[in-house]
């Protein structure tokens, strides 16, 4: 296949959005644990005209993840080529007291986020390297999504906090190891929350612009990735215009 | 005057580029303290069909200031409606050990900054507000200009230091304080060596991703501009993708 | 006179705390606009056995420093070698809108914090100097008195922001510069409302731990004091137990 | 047993030198993976009259934590009281490319630092609420140690990072919950090179301030552990006076 764009994390929401707008320019692999995550969006874009491979991986887990990427690529061909990779993937635990947590809740998120974003970049990373300096129109990029929580250590949120946290000196690092190397390496600080119909259900008085909007999340993600060598943003927060920080 | 933009600082360098971008779609007021720092990028945007209005004006007094409006407003009427107005103003003080330091030298960074910045803020803030719900395409924008300096006091640069915080801080309050009435306030910190003819004869031999190309951070102001209320940047990072931070 | 300690910005809460417990260890020249700012502290002390001499000075004026330090000199003797200076000058200003601020509403923390504390850095930093390597139990020691402020702009709140993140970042390039040539330069930031009679009287329900001890904050500031170069605090945080963060 | 303090990471350096700091008010219980890291430093203090407990443990699991703090109290009595808690466990790994790590490369530090800390805190953290109130000197304190990695990702250090600021936020997270509870949760950056005979003996010509002392850093343990609740820290710095930061 041609250059492609891959998103970890497909979901109704900020997922769907960025594979929206990525599927503009590229063909997307979409990946999300459920095949009902992506089945929407994927439809989508198929039908609007893009081209869109959805499947399931539970990116936690290298096994998972590489059989993934294979059957995409016999769906697909080589994937050898990527243009961006966006790391969205991320549990969402209720908060609880530190005292009452399980192993395994302090666990998962982290799970999720940290160890899911390492088999990412590790199966991407290459992939982006292949690009750099051939004929694609912007520097490879790998996004992370991050939240408030990626800076902020709240009281209950300890097990979101450490893998949010983690996902963003993890970008951190790689950025300062693989920019010069040409790949642009992005954590992106989502403070707010997003405007969902779930959401909206829960709290139905909130104004417009006290929630972020996904598409607004996935227009910056692509002006990230359109951004040249000769400036870079490592890390940039977006937030409803509303919200108190 | 419809709606336009209006850019302080604005030298060969980046505020002739953001002015470029900005007359795309605004006219737009340029100030400098000399008629020299603007009159090229005057001239090319006037030839290229855009509209440009330069002025001299020192930003760090009122009078300078509000003078400079009154000959823009007789040229181009009234300037109520503001979409833009991006505070470029700097000094660019050599490091010098802090004993060493006058007054005058601690004191003037920040005079251009964060003094100039409040006057050129009481000045634009009204007109950006009566922007807010009118027709309007894109939130009314405040941008300020940082620098590596804005986050970090560098061995024997305490004054520039102390400016560009200032200027940082002003904007994170500033955001705080309007961001819930519509104008989208943003300090953008630009870390790096700015790629202009001068900066190429001091250091011939930088590879062309080791400095930070103008228009890159002209681009990036342009979309913070345009983003819409449902999700503001308040504060990004821009740096060429060689550079060690 | 032998080793002494200066204090700047001696009023009846932290700042006379401070003078009383380096006072413990020290002669003690204390400053402050008005001299009933310090009268009774000085009695305190000179009651109890210490010594401490009082003189009126406006730290943002060199001339007023000047003159304050030769005034003191005159019954001192020399103060050519100096174990440690504080400096706890600050302006308390209303929260105010940004458009509503007068030019010398926005300016006068700042003239107090950040030029302040230039003349008075540039007045104690060479009797700190000076006192390196010779027979000082601990190494000579310059503290800043930050606050929330000096790390968050609030909104209405961007004139104290302006001046407590001028004297953090000050603070910062002097450690750099200074710390190598074995001064400890060091920025406290108070977080919290200090628990003083008349925040009492605002407070009356405030429970005890809701409120920071002037005591603690000036058992922090000697500690910061008593460290050796081989292992300097360049920045630390102080909070009650209670206070959210 | 009465009041005493727990330690987990104990080796020949800060460790050693916690321990021994803390003996001088309280038995101090101290866990390492093997035997052999506590023995001298239990030797020592128990020849200088303090009461010393070793266990080997490896805090990354449970089960090891609850057997080794079981045959504590065999010995001890019952360690339902604590006054301090410090967890010092760290893995110390070597630089490395991100794509040439093995995921139990990427995981260790995490293993030891977070899920370590999250054991560990939870083992310790209801012997320190049941010490708030009663007739303890200082607030019950738990410390995390923290490192340059806590704050800053480095190209090449990304699993050590990774950890180092898992340990911070879960620090700041424990701190905003259970400081209102009367415990006291800090976070100690150390930045620099630890002093000790190993590392001297890779760096003979480092001058004395070029390393960080041990009992520096013990002596600022202990003093955050005397803060009472009217003035906590949550967060210090501490390097020596030679280090570029």
């Amino acid at each position: 296949m041609a250059l492609y764009a891959i998103i970890a994390g497909v979901g109704p929401g900020t997922g769907a959005t960025i594979a929206r707008k990525f599927a503009k320019a590229y063909p997307v692999v979409l990946l999300a644990r459920n095949e009902d995550s992506f089945k929407p969006i994927v439809a989508e874009i198929e039908r609007d005209g893009g081209r869109a491979f959805g499947v399931a991986a539970d990116v936690s887990s290298r096994e998972s993840l590489n059989a993934a990427l294979s059957t995409a690529e016999k769906s697909l061909g080589s994937l050898d080529r990527c243009a961006a990779a966006i790391f969205n993937a991320s549990a969402r635990p209720s908060p609880k007291s530190f005292l009452e947590l399980s192993e395994q809740e302090f666990l998962s998120p982290f799970t999720v986020s940290a160890q899911g974003g390492f088999h990412f970049t590790q199966a991407v990373l290459p992939k982006l390297l292949n690009s750099v300096g051939t004929d694609v129109k912007y520097p490879p990029t790998l996004l992370f999504t991050g939240a408030t929580a990626s800076i902020k250590g709240s009281a209950r949120f300890a097990p979101f906090a450490v893998a949010k946290s983690a996902g963003r000196i993890m970008a951190q690092s790689l950025a300062r190891e693989y920019g010069p190397q040409g790949v642009h390496v992005a954590h992106m600080v989502i403070d707010g929350i997003i405007d969902l119909p779930l959401t909206r259900e829960y709290m139905p008085d909130a104004k417009p612009d006290a929630l972020i909007s996904p598409n607004t999340i996935a227009d910056t993600y692509w002006y990230v990735h359109t951004q040249p060598a000769s400036g870079f943003t490592h890390e940039l927060e977006i937030r409803p215009s509303a919200e108190k920080w």
